[in-house]
């Protein structure tokens, strides 16, 4: 071990230093293994602050982690120290006047929405990697997820932050404040920079009043612009209480179908999970939603008389996933375009990826309301990691669609490793130097989570 | 004329170089005279890249101008070009399916608003000056006003910008993805920047649906800490619903019903007017709020039967300012507090402001519901701009209170020339570093509107 990694042990407790066996060196989805030189797991942010600081000093590389559930190797040390943020995991506050709370980077998603919920208010966040990942995370990657289409990514839930820049420095923006405009932001820099700004230890989050009535719909449409012109009649009659607009292939609802031997909801080319809320507890919705289908000549759908009618029809949604194991390992996609262009996307993609691969399947699905698909893709006769060889020629071909769709090749789950050989083009080229500026600026050693997110440079 | 200026003449249209004569050269408040060499009024996004190529070679000052109804002399050109909008006014797409309008900066906001009613939809910024300030103007400043509670300030309803860089460079991002992290964002770098990085030329905004029915209620509260409350109840009960949420001062409204001779519609220490309001045509809004306040015990309340009488409740709240122009030339705030510190902040304000002058007045009246208050100060028998000379010992007094609540001292009007002195005590140094950064990346001769936002280095 290096000289300047001894340091850390006259500064931190014995406890705030792991042994690299404590901790699962594989990111989530066991393609790489990081090989730091220590873990040091800071017990407040005071450690923090001394670690950045002696790092800083002494240029060691710094890579945070919150639940390492990631998904585009961005927590994935390479030598340095790996600060992992779990034992900074207090909830701060909870702020019934102001709707918000207040908590530490390393509190898990699931605390907090269920710290919220004790409060009697929504943290509206949903991941099905809640159980694990961490707020810190969830900012540093602006995570999307469930709820996106009615209260926005976590960019737009926070409403401060706390971060320790490279050297050190404390910034302490925590008071819930509503109206506030005094310069540039940098809130925002810090949410989705994926690490290599610096350290977030705490946010202050919106809460929201929890939804006491839910209403479910599933839909059978003839195309996606039909399916599209559903989602434009319904927003505009019942604005915030869509939550959530799911779409849903006939392929990938034949798979889920027969994984859970289930009957089909609806017979038809695309189908539609459709959810609305409300706070209002005798709110009319069912009936409301009723009326609106039979209005509208929806005549093949079906509304979720009971909770357990509902709890099916999202089983056959949830389920795609684990029903497509059958194909083989895919090559996913986290990618979303306008909502407007989702139809023509999803029409050319598939034309060309069969004109390169003639046996590929696509599973296609997503939360439409927001403009995001999984798209997998599934090559036949390719088992597990072999299939990995075939990325780069499937991403080209599927981001060249998204891109000729004014969509983005990274919609949730960020940039990371994975990734960063294609921001060059979907960023311009005066940005990605406004970023290497902000970066040099703050962290002039590079020692922040290096070689994830911006682009090596020639 | 320095030699350098004529240039323009060789690659702008006629029309597009303006004479001093032409525009009006007093800011809003009648306080600030720009002085610049030049009027340039480009009709075209290439125009405005034409000019600043030029004007960033030849280290020509430029001041970017919209409506020019800013309140902190942000727009006033000091030499150099004024570069005026107005012209690049163009709404360039209304997208229903993304629930988008694509607009160029010089829109008037009003234009906006009434294009996104003719698609049956609603913009949501509004403001007192909705008729002449404009798209660039707000997302510069982060304009906030009314409807800030429900719907967010300017930042929160830009989904993509355009804009042209110091150096001339276009960097256009106007499709709408409403989920897309791909590296550091820095749209919202641009929001609230005041026209100190760059020129935002055009802008992808959020539309929402349109609002339906509206429900008016007046009620008289014993304290700001029971206005809070019932803030809280109603934000639990009726979530998204709740629209407005203004308090008002006994002393207030007693200068606004003296104003228009109109009576009183409770009697109490401090006034609530709420609204709510619902995008379903029938749905018993109305009923719902007489029935929440009747179960709440709210008696000393008044709920509007009728347009018209809504109109009188909101005339009461909207003719404060007109009504206290009796009292003299006032010194107004622009301050946001966390909405549980509001009533601290009122009451320890207040008794210091007595304490140094005796006889001042105070018209206290504001968005509750966002936490931002209009915090009016008289000194009596000080006749109109002599005020001025109490401003900044006014000032010290009412922003020490400010922070002490953990406030901010510019909630929605930005920094300008009048508050970048003030900047040091509510940003960080670091934080200053890094935006002067930013700022010398971009625009590393200074000629983005100088000597605005950003406080003079010593
Ligand atoms: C089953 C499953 C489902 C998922 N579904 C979704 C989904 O629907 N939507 C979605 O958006 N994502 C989803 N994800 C991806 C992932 O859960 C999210 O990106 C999550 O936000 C990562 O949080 P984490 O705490 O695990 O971060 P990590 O994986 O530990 O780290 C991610 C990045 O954040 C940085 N980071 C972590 N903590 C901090 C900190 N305190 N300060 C600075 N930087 C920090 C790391 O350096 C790294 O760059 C899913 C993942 C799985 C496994
Ligand atoms: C009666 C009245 C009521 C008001 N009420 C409110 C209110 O409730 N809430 C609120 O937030 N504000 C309010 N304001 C303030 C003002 O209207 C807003 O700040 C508005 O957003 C300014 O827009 P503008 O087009 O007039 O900008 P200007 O005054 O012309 O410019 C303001 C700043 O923006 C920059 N700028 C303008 N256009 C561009 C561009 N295209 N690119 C880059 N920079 C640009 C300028 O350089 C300057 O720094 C009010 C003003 C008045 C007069």
């Amino acid at each position: 071990m290096p000289a300047d990694l001894n340091a850390f042990h006259t500064f931190l407790k014995p406890s705030e230093i792991l042994s690299l066996s404590d901790v699962q060196l594989a990111d989530q989805r066991r393609r790489f293994t990081a090989a730091p030189d220590m873990v040091l797991q800071p017990h407040s942010v005071e450690s923090v602050q001394k670690i950045m600081r002696h790092c800083f000093e002494q240029k060691i590389p710094v890579t945070p982690q919150g639940g390492n559930t990631g998904l585009c190797g961005a927590a994935v040390a390479q030598g340095g120290v790996l600060l992992n943020l779990s034992r900074l995991n207090r909830i701060r506050e909870v702020n019934l006047a102001d709707n918000s709370i207040t908590v530490e980077a390393g509190c898990i998603l699931q605390h907090v929405q269920e710290a919220a919920d004790r409060a009697d208010r929504l943290f509206p966040l949903s991941l099905a990697s809640e159980g694990s990942c961490q707020i810190g995370g969830n900012i540093a990657c602006n995570a999307g997820g469930l709820n996106v289409l009615r209260y926005g990514s976590m960019r737009d839930l926070v409403l401060g932050l706390e971060t320790v820049f490279p050297d050190g420095t404390l910034v302490s923006h925590l008071h819930p404040l509503h109206k506030n405009t005094t310069g540039y932001d940098l809130r925002h820099l810090f949410i989705g920079s994926e690490g290599t700004l610096g350290v977030i230890t705490a946010a202050t989050l919106k809460l929201f009043a929890k939804p006491q009535t839910t209403a479910t719909a599933w839909v059978g449409v003839d195309s996606i612009d039909d399916a599209v012109s559903l989602l434009t009649d319904v927003q505009t009659h019942f604005a915030e209480r869509l939550c959530s607009f799911e779409l849903i292939s006939r392929f990938a609802l034949s798979l889920s179908s027969g994984f859970l031997q289930a009957q089909q909801p609806t017979d038809a080319e695309w189908h539609i999970l459709l959810e609305l809320t409300d706070s209002l507890p005798d709110s009319g919705l069912h009936d409301a939603l009723a009326e609106f289908l039979f209005e509208h000549g929806r005549e093949n759908c079906i509304l979720a008389q009971s909770e357990q009618e509902r709890q099916t029809l999202w089983a056959l949604r949830e389920n795609i996933s684990a029903a497509q194991r059958d194909l083989g390992t895919s090559i996913k996609h986290d990618i979303a375009v306008p909502i407007g262009e989702v139809a023509g996307f999803v029409h050319h993609c598939a034309a060309d990826l069969v004109q390169q691969f003639p046996d590929i399947k696509i599973v296609c699905f997503g939360h439409l309301g927001d403009g995001s698909l999984h798209y997998n893709t599934f090559l036949p006769n390719i088992v597990s990691n072999e299939v990995y060889a075939y990325e780069d020629a499937v991403n080209q071909t599927v981001y060249r669609q998204v891109l000729n769709h004014h969509g983005t090749i990274a919609a949730e789950h960020g940039i990371g490793m994975i990734k960063k050989h294609w921001l060059n083009a979907v960023r311009h080229p005066a940005e990605l130097s406004l970023m290497r500026a902000v970066k040099a600026h703050l962290d002039p050693h590079n020692i922040m989570n290096p070689g994830k997110l911006l682009p090596d440079s020639e």
